[in-house]
């Protein structure tokens, strides 16, 4: 039931000029001449039966499609999407992931942040401007529900008659994910038991929403697994990436993966990397990448291979052992047939646990030239500490020894309306003890809940120092992609070890960091970023790993919240804002004829 | 978590007795002299693993218990239950079957229909005055979460110091209730789904949450099953009923099964039945009972037998195909061993379909002596013709044609506040077309989903005339047992066929017709119930069978809602009442300091 409505705005100066167009007969309309456009979409949200890996098992679905559709939008065009919640007892949100959201903070999907989750049967509507070109996508935001299949790509192209800064013929989009043939609801019980029991590695790395389980179409130089028999018009067929010989195709790949960190890499092709999270990046080749959730790349191939042959496009696992079978698809020079498998096996992913290559790649990004620069100085540094704790014999992840539990009430109704009671004032710290040893597992393992904000002033230069540290078992430390709503951030630099101002600060890169909304930090080490505040909203910071957000690995930020506008009713009617908004009184005589 | 607290009213006139006792040193205290109490629950409703039947899966438990813990309180005691929501993304509500609601319809907790589902993290209070004694039971009402575990049993005695009107010694309280392997997510899916995919009949029969899949305790009397290896400590051993000799048990039994029509039965003794439904009836002597889901019954049994025997509790499946093994258990007369088996086979379920005999039992149920007895001409009389059709491509169940479909503001918000846009004004048809054939199935099957209320004047005597029907496919009609929130009604007959007026009018038993809350249709038959409309509320009126609710078999009934007091804010924070309600106003200035 996909509404796709392309409507021209018309804000009054252009209206003017729109009359006179059609009076002096200028023959086009505002849409072709590359004027802002909504794009309208109304979706309804909905549980369906599916086979992504070719193993029936239910999924979130959009419109009857998994993943859900993708949004195709201009630098400029506002996105309006009427979502309607057709799931029978849960509440729903979407979180359009990399989109700033300048005055709609209302519209960032969070629940509990952003808003009030939409109940079953109503229907929010999304509003929002896309400021920026680039990869982006979208997926739930309560529970686990990114896991269980709420996702779709989210593209924006530059203004109608301007480029990219780079050349290409075509391109095509991937959107990654990983796949467990339990269900989330037992998944969201297993980590909230005690014992935990943990979701453990993926069944399935899907590409598109799809992939092939206990089967694999490289089955020939792989005698592990049995060859998978598809006709190719299953909803688990491979999505093929077809391409004419000679020509530069852009690949967008964004990893959704709830767990899996990726490699992706296609046989015989070097990729040149040129967009990072929606922000362009000096061009670098290699032969293959690593994504974490939450990230998006552009790369560019050139089909400059003997084009007699077809060849792999490999996504295998990294950073945890890979007990899940890279997700494969082929690389189809046309007019080949695709069933004509490539001559050399699949690309092989590199070590799980080689850190140092990983490294070496994440290092090697760099912002494009005329990128915007870092202010020079902070006004305010965090250290955020990453440890995995205990609490009452349950398992949690905590930031400075505070677990995030989300209160009921949003924290943008909370703040906009004062509602101080919704969720504690204190702030949470902002450091941790300097003698804390990230080499062992914590001395006194116990955390605690919480649930207070690290609020902001307007323009703030803050600085954020993730520092890795040792789990609750011994020797192991792992990878987290940290993802900020509401801005881009500087990577100002990656260390080993416990940071340190003394030795480190001098290090960090002020020249030309990225710009990115997910940055990793890799084990025993720290990443430096930073970023402006001057965003009014309030926004997640937080492990992109979907049970590690679950058990508690997120902060609040806010900053200026006094500044945003009138937030949708719908965002508001529930917990505390809606006891404290809501006036019990009819809003006529009730008194008149009534059964 | 369960905190319980008995606390004494003090209504002023109570008050200054009080005092008074206190001056003259009466030297007891209100409860003990048979005040009404407050019953004080603190619950939190979330997932967690269980093995009902031996297989581990997960249930809803509430505060670490499945089923939920027992209410018992005493003829106008206050019931207050703090409900707090610890699921992760899902909305609960809990009703409290049977209980009428006078003056707190809001309590009755129907989502859509009484109240807003009570969202995450948040915590709704039911309060609510237990008026007569009886054996009741709650369960969630929002999609399938009753099939999913969320029930438990809701005990009223007599005001303390009045007796119930016969003896027993000592009382055992049993809850039913069938299980499947398959979650409820995906059982509602299917049910949505084109095709529809059936739940097909339950894995295994629960007694007091406990039954045992794929094995029996009766094996050496049944070659298919093996032979159940319990030590008697595990979640799924069985609720044994410890009774003494030549003594009088009350055996409370009530079904909150979401498909299975039940018999009841106990080697070598008698059942004498005193109580439906939480009102007294003519006793009578039976062998077993049938039990349909919704309904409740009281049985006294003298442990007259052998003593140095124990005997068999067996539960067995009636009305449909008995795909599921009895549901078994011991009457264990103390003291011998539990482990020393009946030396007779469980009682035999009756045949599935011999219906004749299921009306037998019926047909003896009478009011007892000083009942209520109903007012002898109607003002108003409703034909609700029940039929299984389809709507484009999906199988449902309809009313008059019409399949409920609920909305997502509840009824109860939306009569009060005149919110004329959140259901249907036009009221559903009161009967159906004179010549519709019952004995086949629809001709023209199509149905429309709708949202309608019938709406009653206060004090309305209404007949309703529930019609069965011939389903979808030739030569089936199924068992249907309706229930009524809000009211008790009077079961003025049952007859075979299409209610004739002229031929059926004087059959119907004006004497001595019980009350009862839940009635059922028999195949291709009628019921006609009798109810004053004298409750002012919103109230469901519904097939119990929890997939046929889900596939629309309900109406809604309303009368005197502009009667109705103050509903909490929490009950009101959800679709068009929350966009009503809300002030979109700061509650203060929001421009004072804010970050």
């Amino acid at each position: 039931m996909a509404k796709v409505a392309d409507k021209s705005l018309f804000p009054k100066p252009f209206l003017i000029f729109f009359i006179l167009s059609i009076i002096f007969g200028f023959g086009i309309t505002l849409s072709e001449a590359g004027f802002p456009k909504i794009r309208h979409y109304k979706w309804e949200v909905e549980y369906m039966f599916w086979s992504p890996d070719c193993v029936e098992n239910i999924v979130m679905g959009i419109d009857g499609q998994f993943p859900g559709p993708t949004i195709r939008a201009n630098v400029g065009d506002t996105v309006v999407v009427e979502l309607t919640n057709k799931l029978h007892t849960e509440g729903v949100v979407i979180h359009w992931h990399g989109i700033m959201q300048r005055g709609t903070p209302w519209a960032d999907g969070t629940a509990s942040i952003s808003q009030c989750a939409i109940n079953p049967g109503e229907t929010f509507t999304y509003r929002f401007v896309v400021d920026k070109a680039g990869t982006y996508f979208y997926h739930g935001h309560l529970g686990m529900q990114r896991s269980a299949g709420l996702y779709g790509s989210l593209i924006v192209d530059p203004e109608e008659g301007k480029n990219e800064p780079f050349h290409y013929d075509e391109e095509i989009n991937l959107l990654l994910s990983d796949w467990w043939h339990q269900s989330v609801h037992k998944q969201e019980v297993g980590l909230s038991s005690k014992p935990i029991r943990w979701i453990g590695e993926p069944q399935t790395i899907l590409i598109n929403g799809r992939g092939q389980f206990d089967c694999s179409i490289a089955a020939k130089y792989n005698n592990n697994l049995k060859q998978c028999e598809l006709k190719g018009g299953e909803q688990c067929a491979p999505f093929i990436l077809h391409v004419l010989p000679n020509k530069t195709y852009r690949i967008r790949i964004a990893s959704t993966t709830a767990l899996a960190s990726l490699n992706f890499a296609i046989g015989n092709h070097r990729l040149l990397v040129v967009e990072a999270d929606g922000n362009y990046i000096q061009p670098f080749l290699t032969s293959d990448i690593d994504i974490y959730s939450g990230e998006s790349y552009s790369v560019l191939i050139t089909t400059d291979q003997p084009s007699s042959e077809n060849y792999w496009v490999s996504i295998g696992v990294r950073a945890r052992l890979p007990k899940t079978p890279p997700g494969l698809t082929i690389l189809n020079y046309l007019p080949n047939s695709v069933s004509k498998l490539p001559i050399s096996p699949p690309p092989e992913t590199p070590d799980w646990e080689d850190f140092d290559r990983s490294k070496n790649f994440t290092f090697r990004i760099f912002a494009a030239m005329g990128s915007p620069k870092p202010p020079m100085r902070y006004n305010r540094r965090i250290f955020l500490l990453n440890t995995q704790n205990r609490m009452n014999g349950f398992v949690k992840w905590a930031i400075n020894n505070v677990s995030l539990a989300l209160p009921p009430t949003p924290y943008l109704a909370a703040m906009k309306f004062k509602l101080n009671t919704a969720f504690d004032q204190n702030p949470p710290p902002e450091t941790f003890p300097i003698d804390y040893d990230i080499n062992n597992p914590p001395q006194n393992a116990n955390t605690i809940t919480g649930n207070g904000v690290y609020r902001f002033n307007m323009g703030e230069i803050v600085d954020v120092i993730l520092q890795n540290a040792n789990m609750l078992n011994d020797n192991t430390s792992e990878i987290h992609p940290w993802h900020l709503h509401g801005h881009d951030f500087w990577v100002l630099g990656y260390g080993e070890g416990k940071f340190s101002a003394a030795v480190d600060e001098k290090k960090l890169n002020l020249k030309n960091p990225p710009l990115r909304n997910t940055v990793v930090i890799f084990p025993y080490g720290w990443t430096a970023i930073r970023f402006v505040a001057d965003n009014p909203g309030v926004w997640a910071f937080h492990c992109h790993i979907e049970p590690h957000l679950h058990m508690g690995m997120g902060v609040v930020f806010a900053e200026g919240v006094h500044k945003v506008g009138r937030i949708p009713t719908k965002a508001l009617a529930c917990g505390g804002a809606a006891k404290a908004l809501i006036n019990n009184n009819p809003p006529q005589d009730p008194r008149k004829r009534n059964p």
